[in-house]
């Protein structure tokens, strides 16, 4: 992008038309800053990928100019792209001290610790970075520590919101800082990029707060054991967990890897308090009067290798669910996993336990952590930006955001829907949607970042859907005659000993194959492969409805 | 089963502990009747899969006891096996008007109808099947023409609902038999088998009329095209879509193959009434007045070839969406289809479309067609049975309907949670669980019925994650010395032109496999495979942390 030195540019390379994977970034002459560097969960289609995280292309070529990397919080579609990140651009990272641990924990599992450069910043910090100036304000969220972003630069001021609701009643006390957004917005702000996660739903987002209270009401009426899964990272949420547990003179145990890990950060950072002597291990839980006894887990959104789905399905070494014991699932399954949960809850309902579950807030379990309509339109409001970026949300949510922004002032015309990789360029307090930038899903499989593409998913899914025949004929070098085979081998197709008849005629179709290229005089493998694939899979279509992969090997000899 | 003469047996051959595959049945001495058989669509596990139905091994065993397939309504889940059924086990079919329709459209597919005995009964119908008597009772449920079954043996009353919900206010004049089902229960009940797939739910479903408010409202407020997607198979719907279309002077189009089909059933067989020249072809569409036009389509559910999803991405034929269009979503989403629904729901709005959609009965588009907590207690009520199955659902909506009915004055201990399988006897008015007939899921995959089994499923499953390398070598017979290769070939794993170095480090581990065995005078092919397939793996793993399926192919010669 060649941007002339007096212009400011914006753009993201992640989070929009999509929930995950956020990237956005701020430009200004010579000097980017970036904001957050998500990871996302690939959809079933993406056979084999473990993670899809942003096309950074840009930024490499942009090397030199990229300042920072700025944190806003510690969700994994914000951080779950940093340790692939950092091996391409050793940038600094700001961030919040929470946000700061769970970034070293991903660092340390990656062995990136030594080599990155963490700056912890708070909501009163001041940065310069280059041309442009860096200030925060605080937000909340369902997660502690998160920052909305103030980018002073010379043709104004650029606000992120971050994620955020408005909770008046937080359960810890970092409230939002409404009063510095009303003068940030007084100051003036030339645009805003604001989430958009909840920007169909109606309504104001509920507090926190009142999980608490059902949550205490859950543990008194509890008989056995209490089981509760939840994010780990849902800090304040754990807390109201371990008052439940205090309340009702229970000790606590944390299940899964993630829940003690994340629950170690917060505690030596100040974000939990846990009363003495309340915390066990998990071996000392059955040793244990259940009505004692509470327990906190992963896996509420019903991943198969996470605690809970192993302590409902009698998988788990340490302890076991028993009848009468109440198991809460404190958090709304994320579109695309209720399968998985439902079938948990099944399991948990057969070993008679008593489930608390219910999506959104029906069970008082659980509040979202992002605004709805009311909390985004009183962002709008607080900032009232000359132009409006809705980040972060699929297309529909996106649109809606429009609209909220368009009912509270914001002029139409000047807010942008953009996709992944546009520029939206100010010049002269003048926003305009200007270029397109490298954008897109690199997709991480093992070790491997970037290397799996389209043919590779094609032919994973080829594979999947009906599997594969390989057909081995070897031939003689001098006179090209069948001297060997053919062979043939199936996976993931039929069952080779039911199927006797149509293997020899798949040797039969070989042969013929080979024999007619023969006669007419025609030696080139590519043409013989081809041929018999041809025959070949129009036969087995035939006979079996499936196009199985068929992969002719001629060896020659 | 060797079954007491004096026995009445009832098992589930599909239905329980999932929301499919519907299938059940009641056996008095040498008469087994079946009431539906129902398909079930394949969660993303099961790779390739195309369908799974019942598997109907007791019934093969018993074939000349099976007197009749009574089909209680034409819903997939209760008629999508017949064909394969049918192919086993030639027993006539009983089913109402309506629902023999929908079964010949797919005994027609699969040129069945000639073989085929269908009966057409009524809700007033009296059937003597062997020694046991049939009679009926009407339900109300979101596809016309349905029944619940009285199956009168010497031993007592058996009871099957169907699908039902109360809706005392239905858009047809097919009102549930309230007062027969009263007669029914004071004539006493032995047994009855409930369907529970809102057992979670309070309350009593809403009337399938509201929607018809909700849809005259937004057709009166719509300017371009209006376009609703619903299920075919809800006639009272496409009812109330037509009387709005006829009330705003819109003419019809039916876009999708299924909607076409099964609207044409239930205008033939009157079940619709369609005004004069209403309807339109579809490419008919686009010469007229969008304010002129409503469309009805298929693929609410995000199915990617409906006539919804080619709409929304643009790839429709005979006509495409303008900004201003009104879509309405007049369904909710099942489980498992929400990311397919939003993707469409994204791609409307980003066509400028106005998109009525939101779960559940929200936006008033759309009202569940099976009975809510009240619903069941009312004919749990009604029917006052001594012994109570509850079926249809998975685990926790057969324990929360069993919570149901102990509410309403059935005995504790007189329910029975039963898995498919379970065969519960009843004699001298006493019902115990007592054995198990084979039971399970049946896969459907192209042409083949049942031949794909656990080992095709895990291949595919390796080959979807990882992908493979066949690995083929050539050996001489006389001394054992590999003459050709190692070749390898990989699909779905890394690219080839890309892994020059992984690739030939491959070979090095296979001659290496391969002359250290040699020299171990071991020639064993099997031992050979096995050792390749071991340093090979390791290798690939430490490099990748992928691992592909490794085929080592042997041609000795």
């Amino acid at each position: 992008m060649k941007t002339n030195d007096q212009t400011l540019s914006i753009f993201a390379l992640g989070g929009i038309n999509e929930i995950g994977k956020n990237m956005y970034a701020v430009q200004y002459s010579n000097d980017i800053i970036i904001i957050d560097c998500g990871g996302k969960f690939p959809d079933e289609t993406l056979l084999g990928i473990d993670l899809i995280i942003p096309d950074v292309t840009y930024l490499e070529e942009n090397k030199e100019k990229v300042r920072a990397l700025i944190v806003t919080h510690g969700h994994e579609d914000h951080i779950g792209g940093i340790p692939y990140f950092l091996r391409k651009l050793n940038v600094p990272i700001y961030a919040t001290r929470f946000t700061l641990g769970l970034i070293e924990l991903k660092l340390e599992e990656h062995r990136l610790m030594r080599d990155t450069k963490l700056v912890q910043v708070d909501s009163d910090s001041k940065l310069e970075l280059g041309e442009i100036g860096v200030s925060f304000f605080r937000t909340s969220h369902s997660i502690p520590d998160c920052l909305g972003i103030v980018f002073h630069t010379p043709e104004g001021n650029v606000v992120h919101t971050g994620d955020f609701k408005f909770d008046l009643t937080p359960v810890n006390e970092q409230r939002s800082d409404i009063h510095k957004m009303a003068d940030i917005g007084e100051q003036g702000v030339l645009l805003l990029l604001s989430e958009s996660t909840n920007a169909e739903r109606t309504g104001l987002t509920p507090t926190e707060r009142i999980v608490g209270d059902h949550m205490d009401e859950a543990f008194m009426k509890a008989q056995g054991k209490v089981i509760v899964s939840t994010f780990a990272s849902n800090v304040n949420r754990v807390q109201q967990v371990i008052h439940s547990a205090q309340k009702t003179n229970r000790k606590l145990a944390l299940l899964g890897r993630s829940m003690v890990n994340v629950v170690s950060v917060a505690i030596e950072r100040g974000y939990l308090n846990v009363p003495d002597n309340m915390m066990i291990e998990a071996h000392e839980i059955d040793g244990m009067d259940p009505e004692r006894v509470a327990v906190l887990c992963t896996g509420s959104q019903g991943e198969p290798m996470a605690a809970l789905a192993r302590l409902a399905s009698g998988n788990y070494r340490d302890t076991s669910i028993l009848p009468g014991d109440t198991v809460i699932l404190a958090a709304s399954p994320i579109p695309g996993n209720e399968r998985d949960v439902s079938r948990i809850i099944d399991n948990l309902f057969q070993l008679g336990a008593k489930v608390i579950y219910g999506s959104g807030s029906s069970t008082g379990m659980h509040v979202s952590g992002h605004g709805y309509q009311e909390d985004l339109k009183l962002m709008l409001t607080l900032m009232k930006p000359k132009y409006f970026i809705p980040i972060h949300g699929e297309f529909r949510m996106l649109h809606h955001h429009r609209l909220l922004a368009e009912s509270v002032g914001v002029e139409k015309g000047n807010t942008f829907i953009i996709q992944n990789g546009d520029v939206i360029d100010i010049e002269d307090s003048t926003a305009r949607q200007t270029r397109k930038i490298p954008a897109g899903d690199t997709y991480v499989d093992g070790m491997g970042v970037g290397d799996v593409g389209d043919i590779i998913l094609r032919d994973r899914r080829q594979l999947s859907e009906d599997g594969m025949l390989v057909i081995v004929i070897t031939i003689s070098k001098t006179d090209k005659k069948i001297v060997s085979g053919p062979d043939t081998i199936s996976r993931g197709f039929v069952y080779a000993r039911n199927s006797d008849d149509l293997l020899k005629e798949v040797n039969r179709l070989v042969k013929k194959s080979v024999n007619d290229l023969q006669e007419a005089n025609i030696h080139q493998w590519n043409v013989m492969k081809q041929n018999i694939k041809k025959s070949v899979g129009k036969y087995l279509y035939g006979q079996t409805r499936r196009k199985p992969m068929i992969l002719p090997i001629i060896i020659e000899i």
